[in-house]
């Protein structure tokens, strides 16, 4: 399987991500999509959006801003609570999370880190809004995306006539401070999060939990994620947040070049069972309890965060099932699945296996002859119809000699070269490459809609 | 036409927008987009990228980080001089924009205010990243997605192999600590743009600048505005930014309970052209001039953002034509445009008339008894079918009666309303009624996709 370094090398060359800001010195532990990434992403994002929203009956989508009113974090712990224990080297005055330093590191001063006692750091960005620089004015970047849906669950409820169980799916932009980001994109300080919060009647908290499991596992596998590199680890009751009643996380094997089979595996999503601990500490007369029991009570929110259950008509708190991944860890294991090597002609192809769905390129036409009109000008309408009526991303590439365009498609997963030659001017058809067996076959321009159609598959 | 009031009204009662953090009072100028929001933004942001960078053969895109390094707004001139005049009131300490404020609003202390001079207040949040709280750790949320553009250019340059001319396309948040957010989502603190830097030969420019100015004009009417709300203003050579060398804004009618026609309009969009300004002052050996003359050379950039001409043999700084419009403000103009008003039998119908691409919802499948298994059954399927193989986004609604709903999703725009009744068991066919008729026919179940197909187009 393929480690980190060769998916860094391609997403380098090929223009999926930049460093940000690499043109000044970067800014560690963020990173720009470029052309090819950003497609990829937001195929990504739409593969969950469109299965998790659109072809279910119980879910509702919201988008909320990245900035909140301080008192939601506040209420959610965050501002007490969201920090990692921070270690200070008292001679060369590097900084380390303490469960991450490495104790043989030599310090730039000489010999070994001379570490201070850990203290808490909090991993929220911290910004002032509006024109008077005070603490009163203080606003974070939200670290998580779940919050901005508790405090909806009423606007939500009340605009859509919902009965339980039913979920609010969110997709969008969170931030963590991290001491020290590392992995590429695996752990980094900008990054995007598919969150989903179900709201179920409590009683069928375990049994809606156990299915959300399975949904998410699912999900991977059906967009092309091999069995063997996806785990489900239940967490041990000593490894639970606090208010979590019980968690599943899924592994993908990012690591393969660790020894221990175990520690190939990293997190990608997590699905916990958040029972009714922040509709409660978001309420009304609610109150946050944190993990060291202490008590805080919620004196400003403005309504109760409760839903009228008619059967039994009594007001209730619903319990919470959060299926929660990072969209750019997703994104980084679809594209660790989908590479292969294989030698053809002594030559080493690579190919990225990515599903149609989430293929940034779906179809390149490519003009045998870069300087012959009927060529070119056929070439180019092919890739306007793939595009525009039939919905396929589809490019036109002249850049280099038919292999080599092959080969450059081949490594960024397009599933279809199309080339247009001297004969198709007279025979009205096109070579079809495949990418994964490189099969050719001649089909006629007017059949391509449904020729690919049948192999790709319905991918809006 | 609607004013402003009405569709606030309708966005709060519908769930397409809330206030964010209104279950704490709120934070001003932010907005979260509610279920029906989110899928209209979404809508909005695809038919641009859609027309932009997928219909196009020159378009490449991209998504950078919100964070940057400080460098980029320094050489870019923001932290020089993005800022707004503020005064403050000497007694009762209110902030104001100098040129925003009321000279004849009464002052909380009593009589009229007493202002401050103006002084430059910078409109960008700022926040520190990394465990050490210090000014070299400094990083503003970006306050326009330009920028990550401009830093980019050569990392797209090289991994594309693209030719002049070409643009880069970017959709992304920026923020702007407004002083006086205001008028709902036209003027907000965290906001969306689409932007495009299209990188033109120096001499070609102008003629360029021109047909940008025609397609983003055609854009809006291709999605339903009306032209008599949008028109093009071409700014003065006094209004002009100092480094734009003209600039077209496009203006929708977004206040028109405004007695004077002129005040009614104002910007969607502007399209500026750039000239090589922003790719001088990001390159090493270039220099930022700002407005009153001062010149600052680059220290610190790494590479000369520069494009190698093989007509001429020669390296070039590339000028930019730029349109760049708030997809926040473009969502509000599709809205007001589309909402209309009709009498019908003695009551009024509200119909949001959003094209079918636009629309949060394309077809709603309503039963016409809610307990009745078959007519549900039915029911369900046909709107799992146009979900799942048709890809339009489909509901299921039965939380009223039939006329109830019909008036619920005129309101939100939706296309296609299906009714299956007991007859539908037996002929096997639906009762289709368009929103803007309100003509009704029947069609049998196998055939709505075709039917929808014909009526909806291509709309992915």
């Amino acid at each position: 399987m393929v480690d980190l370094d060769k998916i860094i090398s391609l997403c380098k060359r090929r223009g999926f991500l930049f460093q940000v800001s690499d043109q000044y010195g970067g800014l560690q532990g963020t990173y720009d999509y470029g052309p090819l990434g950003v497609e990829l992403k937001n195929n990504v994002k739409r593969a969950w959006w469109r299965r998790m929203v659109y072809e279910r009956d119980d879910m509702e989508g919201l988008d909320c801003a990245i900035l909140m009113n301080r008192l939601v974090l506040k209420y959610s712990g965050h501002e007490e609570t969201f920090s990692d224990p921070m270690v200070d080297c008292k001679k060369c005055k590097k900084r380390f999370r303490s469960d991450q330093v490495d104790l043989e590191e030599k310090c730039a001063e000489g010999g070994k880190h001379e570490l201070t006692e850990p203290r808490p750091f909090n991993l929220m960005f911290k910004t002032i809004v509006g024109p008077v620089q005070d603490e009163n004015n203080i606003a974070y970047l939200r670290p998580e995306t779940a919050q901005g849906i508790f405090i909806n669950f009423k606007n939500v409820l009340d605009s859509t006539n919902r009965k339980l169980p039913f979920g609010i799916a969110q997709i969008g932009k969170a931030y963590r401070n991290e001491i020290t980001p590392k992995n590429f994109i695996f752990r980094v300080r900008e990054f995007e999060q598919m969150e989903i919060e179900f709201f179920v009647k409590p009683g069928t908290d375990e049994e809606c939990h156990r299915r959300w499991v399975e949904d998410r596992y699912n999900w991977y596998i059906s967009l092309g994620i091999r069995p063997e590199n996806l785990r489900k680890y239940e967490q041990k009751p000593e490894e639970l947040a606090h208010y979590a009643k019980a968690t599943v996380d899924l592994l993908y094997r990012f690591f393969p070049d660790r020894a221990d089979e175990n520690k190939q595996f990293d997190e990608v999503e997590g699905i916990a069972n958040r029972t009714d601990f922040d509709l409660i500490c978001h309420s009304k007369g609610g109150k946050l309890v944190l993990k060291d029991g202490r008590v805080i009570p919620n004196e400003h929110a403005v309504n109760r965060l409760t839903y009228f259950d008619h059967e039994t008509n009594q007001h209730i708190f619903p319990y919470v099932i959060e299926p929660s991944g990072g969209v750019d860890r997703i994104t980084l294991a679809f594209m660790m699945d989908a590479y292969h090597e294989e030698e053809v002609k002594g030559e080493t192809r690579v190919i990225l296996k990515l599903s149609p769905e989430l293929a940034p390129i779906k179809v390149a036409v490519l003009p045998l002859k870069k300087n012959h009109d009927g060529i070119v000008t056929t070439a180019k309408a092919i890739k306007n119809t793939l595009q525009k009526n039939c919905g396929w991303r589809s490019v036109y590439d002249d850049t280099a000699g038919i292999g080599k365009l092959y080969r450059r498609q081949d490594e960024i997963g397009t599933h279809f070269c199309l080339t247009v030659d001297f004969q198709s001017l007279e025979d009205k058809a096109v070579t079809v490459r495949e990418r994964d067996t490189m099969e050719q076959v001649r089909v006629g321009i007017a059949d391509l809609p449904s020729y690919l159609r049948e192999r790709l598959g319905n991918i809006g």
